[in-house]
């Protein structure tokens, strides 16, 4: 019996992105639309969402639970030794371990491209969402604490980010200290070469994509945080929005795959509002039970 | 071998809504958002969406394959002979089977509560799409090709429309003529009386509860043909649009539901966009069909 190769789970984890109910739902759908393949989808045991039970611990909203997920998923991905992995989200936080297992297979080479809005290298000084931390602890900033679980860090050089609008100061700081590279949502509007070149003159050879779908433009792809419809105008204005379209975010990821070994891709942050409230309003329809 | 007495379709059907590839999509996903039950889902098999073959015979798009469909559909009820019937659509006409057999079998008592942002009473003589026709034919008017195939017609008496905001002059005509009751948006907002009250003055006691899913305003639940991210501002602006919110449809069926015995539920026209559009870009990335 052959073993897969690629590794496909499901994380439904919300505990990273706080209180939020969307998210559980929200992992399984992405799972659902997604093309089958070959492998099975493992899936990754979450502590259901429960908001009367939610903990701040050493600034950190439910950080006893997300190091016990981070080491289960740890635990799945070791007992499989897979040479690719695809991720169904959950927060960010669920790039954690599939990233620092396969930054130590290819023996700190890994390449991560990161399209998000956000960089995801806050600390518990700015905040107190672990999803906003999980690039720095994979590159041995962050969260202190989540950093410790990262045996082989990142190299900055083989980190670009794509989409960012504009960062914040300590955000900034760190990119700037550590020189990432980055692209903005204009200079991918209409062709994918900064990513490209990055890939050629470091040479990316292995590389992981992350996706939050926040990167999107919430006006286009409504299942977004930013676009919930409960939510009144202006109430997320405080907090950076993506700029991109889905054909654009297509074709990144397709002339990256062109010039690169795709060994992961993840995708998160996906809350089907729609769906969430449909389902609500079935979950109480008569009939719908017999 | 107990047979169940509740019959769970699954009706993936775009012909009847015209030249729209969201609907199968849609009608699966409502089926795996909804409670699981005890009764098996049966598939009514429905011809692909094919845009180049779409054929008009006789003032209607796709008119035999819609007939060839509606046969499909009742031979698959007759040989289950159940008492309840669940149906996810799939446009509109996914409810004449169902609601046909019903009547039938209540002996042309089956009363029918049609919540949608349009009464579906038109003619091939102002349209072509046979969705908007489906009550119509259930009623003996519409098309009469489609309203042949009903053996035993809906009383007027035994039908109400919930959350039409307002309806065409020809509309208007069918209404009046046949007496058929309505309630509005502005009526449903804060209770379901109206439709409690008819209920019992016309002793309603088996009901098969009708939703169009564009009954609800757009800007609320986006999952709909009027709220198409891809559509410039105003393209809709020539079509009525629903006005209720969830909550206000929930209560309106919790309400009946608690006054009468509801023998069938139909959910149609549910076009979720944001994963159609996910589900696009998934199917072009790397390693997803590993």
């Amino acid at each position: 019996m052959s073993q897969s190769k690629t590794l496909r789970l499901l994380m439904p984890q919300w505990q990273g992105g706080g209180n939020n109910p969307a998210y559980p739902l929200g992992a399984r759908l992405l799972e659902w639309l997604a093309p089958k393949g070959n492998s099975p989808t493992i899936e990754v045991p979450i502590k259901p969402y429960d908001a009367s039970s939610i903990q701040k611990e050493r600034g950190i909203v439910e950080q006893s639970v997300l190091l016990e997920q981070l080491q289960k998923c740890t635990d799945i991905i070791k007992q499989h030794q897979p040479e690719k992995i695809i991720v169904f989200g959950g927060d960010c936080l669920v790039e954690q371990a599939p990233i620092s297992y396969l930054n130590q297979r290819y023996d700190g080479n890994l390449g991560v491209l990161w399209m998000d809005a956000h960089p995801d290298v806050t600390t518990p000084k700015e905040f107190q969402h672990e999803h906003a931390m999980v690039l720095g602890n994979l590159l041995g900033e962050g969260d202190p604490v989540f950093a410790a679980k990262v045996p082989v860090k990142l190299n900055p050089k083989k980190v670009m980010f794509g989409g960012l609008p504009k960062t914040t100061e300590q955000e900034t700081e760190v990119i700037q200290r550590l020189g990432l590279r980055q692209a903005t949502p204009f200079e991918l509007a209409d062709n994918s070469h900064s990513i490209v070149e990055w890939i050629k003159e470091e040479n990316v050879t292995k590389l992981f994509i992350h996706i939050d779908l926040d990167v999107l433009d919430a006006s286009l792809f409504r299942a977004l945080l930013f676009a919930d419809p409960n939510k009144e105008a202006g109430f997320f204005d405080h907090i950076i929005h993506g700029e991109m379209t889905l054909p654009q975010l297509t074709r990144v990821v397709q002339d990256t795959a062109a010039v690169t070994n795709v060994v992961g891709v993840g995708i998160t942050e996906h809350m089907p509002w729609d769906a969430i409230h449909l389902q609500n309003m079935l979950n109480q329809f008569p009939l719908l039970k017999d």
